[in-house]
C-alpha cells in the first residue's frame, strides 16, 4: 500500500510518499509545499489545500499520516500551525484517506529505534531506510519519517494474531 | 452585498448571513455546524468542510468575515480551534471570497459602541440590528456580529474619500 508522510506547517508543509508491502519499503515521491508568506492568511492555506489535490491526483495513496502536535511553545505558533494542520487533514479526510497520528516519540522511536533521537539521526535513518531518494528538505524528511512509522504501525498490526 | 460572518470551533461552527446596503443591514440566514465529538479529527474536519461548502452553495455569499483569535488560553484548545479555523478560512477563499479578520474588541465596539461590552450585550444588540432573526445559538449570534463588523467597515470604507 501507498502512505502519504504529511508535515503540515503554513508556511511549508512537507509530504512523503513511501511504498510498504509488509516491512518492505519503498521511496516514490517526496516534496515541499510552501506559501507565500507575504499573502493573505486565507489565499495561503487555500493554496495549501489546492497543492495537496493535485499531489493527491498526482499520487494516489491508501493511507495517510501525521505527526502528533506538541503545543507547549508560543500561542501564535500553535495557531499557525493549527489552522495549516487542519487543511491538511481535512484534505486528506475529504480525499477518502485514514489519516493516523503518531507522537514524535514514535516516530522517533519506529524510525531509529530510540524515542529521544535527534532530528540528525532521523533524517539519516531515512536515507538509508529508503535508498535512492533524493529528500528535498527537512519538512520532507520528517514526512517520510511519520510515513514509515505508519507503514511499522500497519505491518505490526498485521503480524499479531486476533483477538 | 452578502456578507457571511464565520465563528469557527472545532464542535461547533457558527455562521450568519446579513445582506448590507451601505449602513443598512438585513438578516438572511444563520445557523451552527457541529461535528460529532465522538468522531476522529479528520472525520470532523472534513465534516465541518463539506458542511460549510453545502451552505455557500445554498446561500452564495460577496464576502465573509471571521473574529480574530484571542490565543492566550490552554494550547490544546488553541491547537483544535486553529484547526477548524484553518478548514472554515480555507473553505471561505475557495469559494472565492475574501476573508476579513478583527479583533473581538472591534466586534463588540461596531455591534455595541463599547469595545469592553459583554456578550449579553453583543447577543442583544445583535437581535435589535437585524430583527426577525431567529438566532439559533451563541456560536450563530457571534457569527452575526462579525458579519456586522465588517459591513460597518465596508461602508465606512465607502464613506470615505479616496487619499
Amino acid at each position: 500500500m501507498r502512505i502519504l508522510g504529511l508535515d503540515p506547517g503554513l508556511g511549508t508543509t512537507g509530504w512523503g510518499l513511501i511504498e510498504a508491502d509488509g516491512n518492505r519499503l519503498r521511496h516514490v515521491a517526496n516534496g515541499q509545499i510552501k506559501t507565500d508568506s507575504a499573502a493573505p492568511l486565507p489565499r495561503r492555506l487555500a493554496h495549501l489545500a489546492d497543492q495537496l489535490d493535485a499531489l493527491l491526483a498526482d499520487h494516489p495513496a491508501d493511507g495517510a499520516a501525521v505527526e502528533e502536535v506538541f503545543v507547549n511553545k508560543n500561542p501564535q505558533s500553535t495557531l499557525k500551525l493549527g489552522q495549516a494542520r487542519g487543511v491538511v487533514i481535512m484534505v486528506a479526510a475529504r480525499a477518502g484517506l485514514d489519516v493516523g497520528e503518531y507522537a514524535a516519540r514514535l516516530v522517533k522511536k519506529a524510525v531509529v529505534g530510540n524515542g529521544n533521537a535527534d532530528k540528525v539521526q532521523v533524517h539519516a535513518m531515512i536515507a538509508r531506510l529508503l535508498p535512492g531518494a533524493a529528500i528535498c528538505g527537512p519538512d520532507a524528511a520528517d514526512a517520510l519519517a511519520v510515513a514509515v512509522t505508519h507503514a511499522h504501525h500497519l505491518a505490526s498490526q498485521v503480524r499479531l494474531p486476533r483477538a
